[in-house]
């Protein structure tokens, strides 16, 4: 049966991306620096077609937090700026140019239809009726496989506090941004706490694991 | 030369203490969890009196955090609830009873005057010209030893934004308190970030150390 993982970088004052996201700076002001773990490394270099980068042990938690992903559950800003219907002329067809690092079903949560959008391997799909029936859509998808919840902020607020994420994976990095997208506002209602499974010391950032209570 | 330490145990959604903090409850709603890691420890409940209690990588941790202590620094609702005047009648000693846990000069940042106050071999002093005042004198009666800022997340907040905290040891605790004191909060205008020195992973919480940058 598959588990739905949510694997995110947050900075120390709690934001996973900084203030003013736009087409130009999709993590916000300063968000960058939340990732520079993970895109000096030669394992996530590799998969995106570049050459050289880094082994040390964010190596194991990203591999431990990409491995076995069957299909992908992503929020609007994840996928392009917004709010609004999607433009035409030229339309939007995500961050990544023609050739997506997902390799997988791509599921996006949007209050605006769209026909699915096949780019190489990869084939977004845009559910209208909320988190939920995403992670449902892409549980079925990926069959024995895991479900990765890519991000951002909202949709994990709404599915984390719905009860619906198996496991965390924070990566903390000891930045302050300030302002942004913090991921556990108005999640505490409904969510008490997590379980420790593991954390992992790397250069620059510590890897946590959680797991769902109860 | 004194450094100056600041460590406190934090809930995934970034606070210090729960909501509605009150005479019967210093650490607010759900507070108290955030120290289970602590007063659990054989080593802690050594220093406090009590039997029993566990060893674990938190040992390790505890003591790092806890070394070569010669004064320490803390806020006004760590020492007591406020605000306002001190009572009179009867006085407000403290949280701990008649023999405090500190043995080491404590400096309480308070708006309200009040004589110097000794309990066995811990004398509070009450000081009322900032977190930076407090700060100074506390490490001239350190001498050589370290300066331990204990808390709350206001006067923690000061004394990081102005730089005045050379290591932060932050005890990570994954339950989320929804409210309370946040301790980064209008922090990051003046800091960007801190380095990486070390993380510990433990039962039930992660302990992170950092260093101030530049």
């Amino acid at each position: 049966m598959a588990e739905v993982r949510f694997r995110i970088s947050i900075s120390l004052d709690g934001y996973t991306a900084g203030p003013n996201q736009s087409a130009e700076q999709p993590l916000g002001e300063g968000g960058e620096d939340l990732h520079e773990w993970v895109t000096s490394l030669a394992a996530w270099r590799e998969g995106h077609g570049r050459e050289g980068g880094d082994d040390n042990p964010s190596t194991e938690a990203f591999e431990i937090q990409n491995r076995n992903i069957g299909a992908q559950v992503m929020g609007r800003n994840m996928f392009g700026p917004g709010p609004g219907p999607w433009p035409e002329d030229p339309p939007w067809n995500g961050w990544w140019g023609d050739d997506p690092p997902f390799h997988v079903p791509v599921f996006v949560v949007t209050h605006h239809e769209r026909e699915p959008l096949e780019l190489t391997d990869t084939t977004f799909h845009f559910v209208t009726d909320g988190v939920e029936a995403a992670i449902g859509r892409a549980k079925e998808a990926a069959g024995d496989r895991d479900v990765l919840l890519a991000g951002g902020a909202n949709v994990a607020q709404q599915a984390i506090g719905a009860g619906l994420v198996d496991e965390l994976h924070l990566s903390l990095v000891p930045i302050l941004l300030g302002g942004g997208e913090r991921l556990f506002d108005g999640v505490a209602d409904s969510v008490k706490g997590f379980e420790q499974v593991r954390s992992i010391e790397a250069p620059g950032v510590t890897h946590l694991t959680y797991r769902r209570l109860g």
